[in-house]
């Protein structure tokens, strides 16, 4: 495993928040989040009800008609946080006792924003046979899977395999949460600088999970100009050694094939989206950029631009991850509601269609957009009703 | 899978209890358990500290530190109530949807009884080395592991590999929870009967999960004649096509080597504990027991004879399984208070010891057993503290 993101999160930290002060506050708090019973079991009648005998009657009618677990337990309001912690925050594969704190802190969301049950279930496994075995196997004490935090390229092929072989949602957030965002964003962002959507040129830099949903979904929008780019530079059809799943975002992307690195990519372009690295993107690739260009450096806990860098070299909208700058592009905006949503209405999978729904209203709770305000915050309460009336 | 307890059920609960309120109150509940928060998440602050950025202090932290998780996650209060729906109370192998309300019925108890957080995963897989691999990829987010309903001979291996394999508790609660409070009870009946513990002749209907854990309970505490039944009879050494495991139970039990079934092994014996089946014990087993006999008639829902048969052919003390009788035989009086005391302790093996000083606990909680109280109360406050005492 490798623990480098350490240095990088301790020197962020140290600007501004307090390391030590924050482990103290989590070793203090312990769990940040338990069960809560929702009957009562006070008495012998209660006893005889809600466990023996009278557990039997529903145990023998669920073994009968299992679709109505989805009616009659825990099944009815409950999401599996599940990740194998190969790539967690911008920390990289730090294992599931790394992953845990933020699974828990996804549940904590979960429950605060949309009343939704969710355990965290890290797994001491990083093989993806494994991985879809497990999470098949628990699925059916759960509504809804909402993966994170596991590695390109293997997420992929776990989630497609989950999405076809469950009756229940299975979205992993890093790929489609993000990408539901990145898009009600650049809907607003774009109404700010005056430019029409199907027309902008996109530069995506980082190819991983965040980075190819990304490029799916604005492609499922109308975009067609999207360059990705990896470590090793613009993503074209004919590259050498891609993998077949970059193969396929080759297809799908960089139609003037465009070859080279960010500077190459960046020239003339209108929309930077970063979901790479720490100062990826310098002042020179921003002036390079089409006039009222659009900078979403979305790299956690660093971003690839600082805002007012950006600024200066002649951005107009800029967003980042971070909550300490205008425009925060959180997941969290989108995880809540689409289990919510899905939970509610008995929704199976999360579609393209639903989610450039979702993308749509969560754009339009910002009707006059502005350079400071492409999104809602985080903690507008229209927001996880928004996305979830989208899913059905 | 076998849904055949399904007629016996309605049977059982047609008297007296109305199968069709039963379901029509779970379906009207809905789930019996939910998540809670433990935290405000109500501002920016809130979300800075326990999501991003401040999760990934806790992460980068928990990466390096592992063992930590037991004391700043839901890792310290937390237990997975894991089955496969194989041996469902008395219902048999009905899958992970018939277990679902009792695994849920259990977290509930688990909460209510002992505040531990506890959460159904009732999987989709019955093969002995899937679920291993899942309960040990799982384990990481659960600072316990409480199997249930797995049906014998293969639960005893599944939980001899989990307990060697992962640093939480791990206990089969038919097996062990079983065992403790029918030595329990039965120590106070000794009491009652006025003989001596271990010279007592015992016979265990039943050589599943439960009969094979209170054989091996009832010898740690000094019992030496036991003699257990399966279908075909009395289990002895050189028995023809005795498995592995019916092998180990010859070796260390039925000293005498009776061979026959029921009648043969009863007379003359002082102990009856039934963990078979309905109807099994006739009174004239009972009549041909010695005197001041002791019946324990365990199966659910309907036992091995009911209580005023047993006691009309001679029998001094008896218990049941159920609410609706004097002497109630409940696992729900071990299993919360076995759990907090490990949690609380960072005990990680329950170990025999553990065990025997849990049913002394719990025995010495009726000082003056009397024919109709030999077992204290599932209702009585003291039982889960007395329990998870004794865990250390």
């Amino acid at each position: 495993m490798n623990i480098s993101g350490t240095s990088i999160l301790s020197k962020r930290v140290s600007n501004g928040v307090n390391t030590k002060k924050i482990l103290d506050d989590f070793k203090k708090q312990g769990a940040r989040i338990e069960t809560r019973t929702r009957v009562k079991l006070s008495g012998k009648k209660d006893f005889s009800l809600w466990y023996t005998p009278g557990v039997a009657v529903a145990s023998t009618y669920l073994a009968k008609h299992p679709k109505e677990a989805r009616e009659m337990s825990v099944k009815k309001n409950s999401v599996a946080v599940v990740s194998d912690g190969s790539a967690v925050l911008g920390l990289g594969n730090i294992g599931p006792y790394g992953a845990l704190p933020v699974m828990e802190g996804k549940a904590l969301i979960f429950k605060s924003i949309a009343g939704v049950d969710a355990w965290p279930l890290v797994l001491d496994t990083q093989d993806p046979d494994e991985i879809v075995r497990i999470v098949k196997a628990i699925a059916p004490s759960f509504g809804g899977i909402n993966l994170e935090d596991i590695a390109a390229p293997k997420c992929f092929d776990i989630e497609k395999r989950l999405v076809a072989e469950l009756d229940i949602p299975v979205m992993h957030d890093d790929q489609h949460g993000t990408a539901i965002v990145v898009l009600a964003g650049l809907m607003n962002a774009a109404k700010v600088v005056k430019k029409n959507m199907k027309g902008l040129k996109v530069v995506i830099s980082g190819a991983g999970a965040a980075g190819t949903a990304v490029a799916k979904l604005l492609r499922a929008s109308g975009i067609r100009d999207i360059i990705l780019l990896d470590r090793a530079g613009t993503i074209y059809a004919g590259r050498p050694e891609l993998n077949t799943h970059k193969k396929e975002l080759a297809a799908l992307t960089n139609p003037r094939k465009v070859k080279g690195g960010l500077a190459e990519a960046m020239e003339g372009s209108d929309v930077f989206i970063g979901v790479s690295g720490k100062g990826l993107l310098k002042t020179e690739h921003v002036a390079s950029m089409a006039p009222r260009s659009i900078v979403f450096a979305m790299a956690n806990p660093e971003p690839e631009i600082l805002p007012d860098e950006a600024k200066k070299a002649g951005a107009l909208v800029i967003a980042t991850g971070r909550s300490d700058f205008p425009n925060q592009i959180n997941n969290a905006l989108v995880f809540p509601g689409i289990f919510r949503g899905a939970l509610d209405r008995g929704v199976k999978k999360i579609t393209e269609a639903t989610k450039l729904r979702a993308a749509r209203a969560l754009a339009a709770l910002v009707p006059k957009p502005s350079v400071t305000k492409i999104i809602p915050d985080l903690l507008d309460p229209r927001v996880m009703k928004a996305v979830a009336r989208a899913v059905h």
